[in-house]
């Protein structure tokens, strides 16, 4: 993956500049670009490096010899991208799917239907697709590709991801949509693999995520960064997990929608937002709370994790532009001095299609850790 | 590092054993055993394989065949000790430190005496000594060396590492206490560098530090973990830094006394349990009120680092033994359900020799890392 990474970065690129951009030996180099070439992910060009001593052959990526398959998967939404090397989506398929169909053998079947129907559309051979990432919400065993559970599609110990392999003959890894999406904002090119991105999203649920030198930060049960229920308040309202001042009771949708519900019904945030542009002091009060609680847990984050990004997003912000200037506004209240310009808050750069790109180069990188050859 | 760590937890072992439990190939193995037994560290036994096919010599390690030095420093204590491979003491010194010695010049003359006086009182040649790893309390730039703040100390910006480096003229690795405390205590073995092991410490100050698999994680600026300054209130007691609600505000030393004054004066923390103990109310309070916020600081670092171990220290749970029931006794109250059973709550094991000992992993660690060669 390393290697692989530096000659898309930096292509065309010889070996020797390999070996000193990545400080391994010219034998190890050798090999993985040996196999690199043998798969037709890397070619020699007819380039040769300038500069002084022997000319060296310039090596060169081709981004559409092989492709991923990126997956996001919802309470509604199946979203599939083919994904090529460079993380451009080369075709596409968003389909709505029932709350019936929404079981695991039925949405397997989905899955498999569109990938093998976007293939056929555009002309593309499955037999370039390297695997399949999927993206869900909910606590995932990545390692067993497991739905341990998600409230969100109401499955508990869905072995979801031999289900799908079983389907399409390819292999399947599945994980918290949140990791995939913090895996998939994390890349802008080479260097931002050396970064430490953490990701917060609010919406209907609120949750973190955190990546490290390109690689996802897992914890013990790959629950990590799961802070809707860290408890930003001793004495607080109470959550529906039945503890106090849980982080979610102040920002997530559904909270905020039950306390708008003591004044008028309100039925979206969207309209909360409305009714504070519109002069609702209640509104603003409601929202504003969920403000100074998204500045907590950006402070929080910050102290545990000391990234030098961080991705704010979710529906909360990405769907009303004015919360990200809210929550930035209110941060200097909570950061503590020594981490005072030590990160960059950000909002999402991929939108919607963030979990997917980043499934799909979840894939990538674990088939690529592998050394391509099946297991 | 990991080789030689293989043969110190198996050992003796053969070369075979080894590529089988490390998955590197025999190339490499040969290559890295063969430097290991040239420094000395590792040895060829006259002991040979069992079981079938063709025998091969097991190596063995030399434990103490080199030895690190491990330094503590903190507002006046100086702590040194040598540590051989297996992480024991050979031998050790403590020393009182007057305020004005507490300076960087004159600091590192008492180290480097200390650690001399040690060798000779030892009968150990200094060539023995692989480098100095020194634990002090603040926020240090590990890479740099240099102890960025140092409340304890009263110290900003200054270059330690190099000044005792240039005494000693040894290789010298300068972190943050509670780090290297957090890596002396993940260290059970082989098997405990697999895991994620999550430090939290209360007395004077508050902070965590987290293990990753043998590794400190430091962040983008080796200040993560410094949740002493997290929110856990936003509209609750205003903190020396001029925020609201900093998780410090309820549990550190200081905070704590300065609420016993409102009732009579308290010089400390264990005075305050002793009256807790004699039946005050007002005790009992602060108290309670500190280990419930103990919890809440336990749940939030659970959320975000998902560890399999923690570990609670610190004055306040060392030098109490009722502190850490009281507190492991409230964690169901803020555990998130799908966290319950991931973690196990640890006292310190290796108590006021902590710092000490994981200062000396550090510096072994590094200079293997390097291939113990000089750069």
């Amino acid at each position: 993956m390393l290697i692989l990474e530096m000659i898309r970065a930096h292509r065309p690129v010889s070996r020797a500049e390999i070996a000193k951009r990545t400080r391994m030996s010219a034998t190890s180099i050798g090999r993985i670009v040996g196999d690199l070439i043998e798969f037709g992910l890397v070619k020699e060009t007819d380039q040769f490096s300038s500069g002084v001593g022997r000319k060296a052959t310039l090596l060169d990526i081709d981004v559409q010899s092989i492709l991923s398959v990126g997956v996001e998967v919802d309470r509604n939404i199946v979203l599939i991208g083919l994904v090529d090397l460079d993380g451009n989506i080369v075709a596409e398929q968003r389909r709505t799917i029932d709350r019936q169909l929404a079981q695991p053998e039925s949405l397997a079947g989905i899955i498999a239907d569109m990938v093998m129907q976007l293939a056929e559309a555009h002309g593309l051979s499955p037999s370039k697709f390297i695997g399949v990432g999927i993206g869900m919400p909910g606590i995932i065993d990545s390692a067993e590709g497991t739905a341990v559970f998600s409230a969100q599609l109401g499955w508990k110990n869905e072995r979801f991801a031999s289900i799908v392999e079983a389907k399409l003959g390819l292999p399947v890894v599945l994980d918290n949509d949140l990791k995939v999406k913090a895996l998939g904002e994390s890349s802008e090119g080479a260097m931002s693999d050396q970064g430490k991105t953490a990701l917060i999203s609010i919406g209907s649920g609120v949750g973190s995520a955190l990546v490290v030198e390109g690689k996802i930060y897992r914890g013990a049960n790959n629950i990590a960064g799961e802070i809707g229920h860290s408890t930003v308040d001793p004495n607080g309202k109470l959550c529906e997990c039945g503890k106090r001042g849980c982080l979610q009771t102040y920002i997530a949708d559904l909270a905020m929608l039950q306390e708008a519900g003591q004044i008028k019904p309100v039925s979206s945030v969207n309209e909360l937002f409305s009714l504070m542009n519109a002069g609702e002091a209640w509104a603003f009060n409601i929202i504003d709370r969920a403000c100074t609680y998204a500045a907590v847990a950006v402070s929080n984050v910050v102290c545990t994790y000391n990234p030098d990004v961080i991705i704010l997003t979710g529906d909360f912000i990405d769907s009303n532009p004015e919360a990200f200037d809210a929550v930035s506004g209110k941060l200097k209240d909570f950061i503590w001095e020594p981490f005072a310009g030590t990160f960059e808050l950000k909002r999402s750069k991929l939108g919607k299609k963030s979990v997917m790109i980043g499934a799909a180069k979840l894939v990538l990188q674990q088939r690529l850790d592998r050394g391509l050859r099946n297991d």
